[in-house]
């Protein structure tokens, strides 16, 4: 590239007939302008190959507006919806997003730290479980997690142990004689553990007859093929003629659960109700409809990042950025009723 | 936060007793050290609270490390994966990832490259279409698309033609009657336009009957559904007793024609045959595993990633970074048969 005089605010101006006032209007907010003018500068500013020196202005203001996030992959929905939601917020908020993929590498998480930390960024959202918040906490910066273990951190989680509720709630209220939960075995300290108390409390509440089935469960889709297939055998040993309501952890496994019956069946049968979490398209997209604890992922995302910048701003100000205690926001789960409920599923 | 003295190279080396060269070797290349040596120097970094100062270092020498990326959404799987894998580039290559979602909006992805050059980033790569390869080209940096339209920039993109002549040459050696492709009305200069002449020249050569359906699909799954009801309506008018073999444009829409086939008889009959394209998750955790044209995700982000690295390495080297015509790198498609084409799928 040849060197080229720095284009400045006086030519923008020149170029496009604005004033100057204008033109730094576009730069700090734009939506102040009609389209119009916004749509006329921003094509100037390629013309002109007009550069903005942000990297000059962190230096004089410390202030990069960089925000880091550590996502433990995104092959699954819930964190890539999660992220989606996340970087929509740069129209509100106006911060950048430096994302990292953790994979589960404790090693890999804590250099991803300090290569975020080398750029100076202002705060960090976290949904990676690898590293303790004990350890994160003592990292000096304002941190939020989403939907993993949180005592020393501040945090955003949905309300699992509600949610956990109302799914047996429902199972119940339809008339199932035995409830079974399927989960993967769940760390206490995870705030999901909530799924599995909530759904024990309603069915000793209600006294309905229940089960936690704990399977290695959420690795492969051919394992939790397998795993299923043999809870399915089982149950229809033991809990023949019974009508089983069947709450599974996550959308996804309870879309293969109905696949299998499906496939054996031709059918949901009558005596099988089934209820998932998340409200992820493969809850609205499976051959049956099905119900589910739908997780607010836009809430949760939107509340992580507010409280994260309110917190980037308290320490601009000077003030202590960290409470005396960790904030921990919760948003309310939201019941789904679908097909998968209503008992007469699938009848051909 | 209280101020603190600032912590040299040669602090971590006494607090850890390493030398101060090993130090050096830990931020310059981590992994030529034993992983505990990384562990024990990584945990100093936290307790001694040290801040390598990257921003200081680009003011330096003018390199960020810094890719942007441009993402229409990561709602669809495709994109989501594509961005999986380019953000686990970072191991290879170092550069880190500024992440813009456009949601298709020309005023927003102007703005969002605006900001992403304030931040001198050193290269782009956009998998949004909204912007034209005209418009891109004429910024000054390099920049590389994947699976959109081209003719001015590099880009990395599947082999579509073979992808669709593959699909339709599947469905011909299974002895379908008539082939049906469906596909939303798709711009010849977007490179999955190939998947479309791919098919036909296929039947064509094969002589086998063909049609090709633009519909208006991928805007929502109730919509989709209720395209694909009428279709199916339609073929068992027009061809019934035939044996028809369905190359849908992606595996969420075969998976939804899947399941309308077997909500209707309780299996997949043996008159149909289905093959989509991508091997996204979808084909494979379908009700039947269905056939897909599958797509080299790893491959189109890593080629996209190297490409764009090796074009910031010549403009670093004084070089001109782009040759005189864009490079177009082409990913072949790996066709995986599963049941969805064997003709006897989900008998009972």
């Amino acid at each position: 590239m040849e060197a080229k005089k720095k284009i400045t605010f006086d030519d923008i101006a020149r170029y496009t007939n604005f004033s100057k006032t204008t033109i730094s209007r576009y730069f700090n907010n734009p939506d102040s302008l009609a389209p119009e003018s916004q749509r006329i500068i921003s094509e100037a500013l390629v013309k002109l190959d007009y550069k903005e020196n942000k990297v000059a202005r962190i230096l004089a203001n410390g202030q990069t507006e960089f925000i880091g996030i550590i996502v433990p992959e995104i092959y699954h929905r819930f964190f890539s919806e999660v992220l989606n939601q996340i970087l929509s917020t740069y129209e509100t908020y106006g911060y950048k997003f430096l994302v990292f993929i953790g994979n589960r590498n404790e090693e890999s998480e804590r250099r991803y730290i300090q290569e975020l930390l080398s750029y100076q960024i202002e705060g960090m959202i976290v949904l990676s479980h690898t590293l303790s918040s004990e350890e994160l906490s003592r990292l000096p910066l304002p941190i939020v997690t989403i939907e993993r273990e949180d005592r020393h951190v501040c945090s955003v989680n949905t309300d699992n142990y509600t949610g956990g509720y109302q799914a047996a709630a429902l199972l119940a209220d339809r008339g199932c004689d035995v409830l079974i939960h399927i989960n993967s075995p769940t760390d206490p300290h995870i705030p999901a553990y909530g799924r599995i108390t909530g759904f024990q409390d309603c069915c000793r509440e209600r006294e309905v007859r229940c089960e936690v089935l704990y399977r290695p469960v959420d690795r492969s889709h051919e394992g939790d093929q397998t795993i299923l297939q043999e809870i399915i055998d089982t149950l229809e040993q033991e809990h023949k003629g019974e009508k089983k309501g069947i709450f599974l952890s996550n959308d996804t496994l309870a879309s293969t659960m109905m696949n299998l019956l499906f496939r054996k069946y031709g059918r949901l049968p009558d005596d099988y109700l089934i209820v998932g979490f998340d409200n992820s398209p493969a809850s609205r997209e499976a051959i049956i409809p099905i119900s589910t604890v739908g997780q607010q992922v836009d809430k949760l995302a939107g509340e992580a990042v507010r409280l994260v910048v309110e917190q980037i701003a308290a320490r601009k100000a000077g003030k202590s950025f960290r409470g005396k205690k960790p904030v921990h926001l919760v948003i309310d789960p939201v019941l789904i009723r679908r097909e998968s409920t209503e008992g007469t599923a699938g009848s051909v």
